[in-house]
């Protein structure tokens, strides 16, 4: 899929919702935990409740590898099923890799051959060989780590640059964009820095950027929006814990879990009201 | 596995050699391809010749992920095999993970849970909320990539901080260091940059490095020895191609391949005779 492939999507759907799919096992409902692939009977039901409302999803490898090889079985039944059954999903392995050419060359096919995914998350640090495998496919996406939305980021990503005295991440983003274009490249930039956006814009005006950290990390979609947006939207916002563990946050007892789907879509349809409004206010709308 | 008991493995093996298991679908022997599991399998013969040789065994995740499902299989069986055969070795997971903290905890129960490693490689960039979870672990070592062996590692390791005017790589070690201690941390750094060493040995005299790049890369053990290696040798260095394909370099013609594991064994003997020598020179002997 392309820029304007995803531009499309959004605008048809009036949305920009990336659900995350992190199944931490030792938050999903208490009656699942029992059958022989809990993970994937979780993503499944948020799947199919959160779809309508969501134009991407994005798996995080971390949960899936920590429950070894079952783990990975589940990690790729869930990518399958989305495949199958929402094939204009933008589907995202978020999986921060980052290595040599040879080796990169090996997670680019991991992902986009056998798997199908549109895009994966790449991590930085060794530079453009690091990068460049993932651009070989037609269609496919690096998106490259820029200013994240933990705490730490500010060890080593807002570090200064002797040559022009910007912070690394900014370096990271000018370079990267040297590589590849805005129909290959978009850059993860944490909605707890929101306001950082209007600085980002100023060097990327034209990239999607992928926007974890709104909703269990603090960040909202309509500071995102007024920090981030450009008049084609170019935004995609992370929502997983808030979205998929909602359920949490209701005070129903011994019940507590059995409507996580629908307590899941009623945060996933709150979110995408709110970036309806959003493209509404920046004229991103169909005529 | 702490400090001294890696630096007494060394000394009484004699060897600081660290066999790197990324075998390359495209690259195993031919009679090997048509096993269930030719990836293990072809692991197995080479662990079995090269461990008298070696101190470590490093899998690289990309080699396994690019087969799916099953390549994560023979991931886990290799490890298992290790660990069942070879309880001694060091275990190295080269995933080169890099996550927020609630992730990078998943991770590390990944590789030092479900999986009993040594010992996982990180990339830096997020900061110090990536790196702590895997210091949680007794006995368990975080190895961050610091100044990196392929070509690229110049478009973002080696910028100047406005700060102090270092190389971002030095940056990186020393705020690392500031969050572990030599038991559990080590840094990646290059072998094809074996001068750097020297500056590195500087910021962290006593830490292990981990030195990929000998090889087909083009690092030599006896560079690496003379910048890198400190009183108590305080270095892994990493072979995989040049090793487990030695085969490769033999003109057998109809019968490539047939002798690999035996191939492998004496490139890594030779590695290890090379590394007997720099540590005679440097004292680093059993009296």
């Amino acid at each position: 899929m392309d820029y304007n492939g995803l531009y499309n999507k959004i605008l048809s759907k009036q949305s920009f919702l990336c659900v995350g799919l992190d199944p931490d096992m030792s938050l999903i409902p208490t009656h699942l935990k029992q059958l022989e692939f809990p993970l994937f009977e979780f993503n499944k039901e948020i799947i199919d409740a959160t779809a309508p409302y969501a134009v991407a999803f994005k798996l995080n490898l971390a949960f899936y590898e920590c429950e070894g090889l079952k783990g990975w079985q589940q990690f790729e039944m869930t990518a399958d099923y989305i495949r199958a059954n929402y094939p204009d999903q933008f589907l995202i392995a978020d999986a921060k890799r980052g290595d040599i050419g040879n080796t990169a060359k090996k997670y680019a096919a991991a992902f986009f051959e056998k798997n199908d995914f549109d895009a994966v998350t790449i991590a930085p640090y060794m530079g453009r060989d690091s990068v460049e495998p993932f651009l070989d496919y037609e269609g496919k996406w690096a998106i490259v780590l820029a200013l994240t939305s933990n705490p730490s980021s500010s060890d080593f990503e807002t570090l200064k640059i002797s040559d022009n005295n910007n912070p690394l991440f900014k370096e990271v983003i000018s370079r990267t964009m040297e590589w590849g274009t805005k129909d290959n490249i978009m850059f993860v930039c944490g909605a707890t820095k929101a306001q950082k956006l209007t600085e980002i814009r100023e060097i990327c005006p034209e990239n999607f950027l992928l926007v974890p950290g709104v909703g269990a990390q603090g960040g909202s979609v309509e500071e995102v929006s007024a920090y981030g947006m450009n008049n084609r939207c170019g935004l995609l916002i992370n929502a997983s814990r808030s979205v998929i563990f909602a359920y949490k946050d209701k005070k129903t007892g011994n019940n507590a879990g059995i409507n996580f789907s629908k307590d899941a879509a009623e945060a996933a349809a709150l979110l995408a009201s709110e970036m309806k409004c959003a493209l509404t206010k920046r004229g991103v709308t169909l005529q």
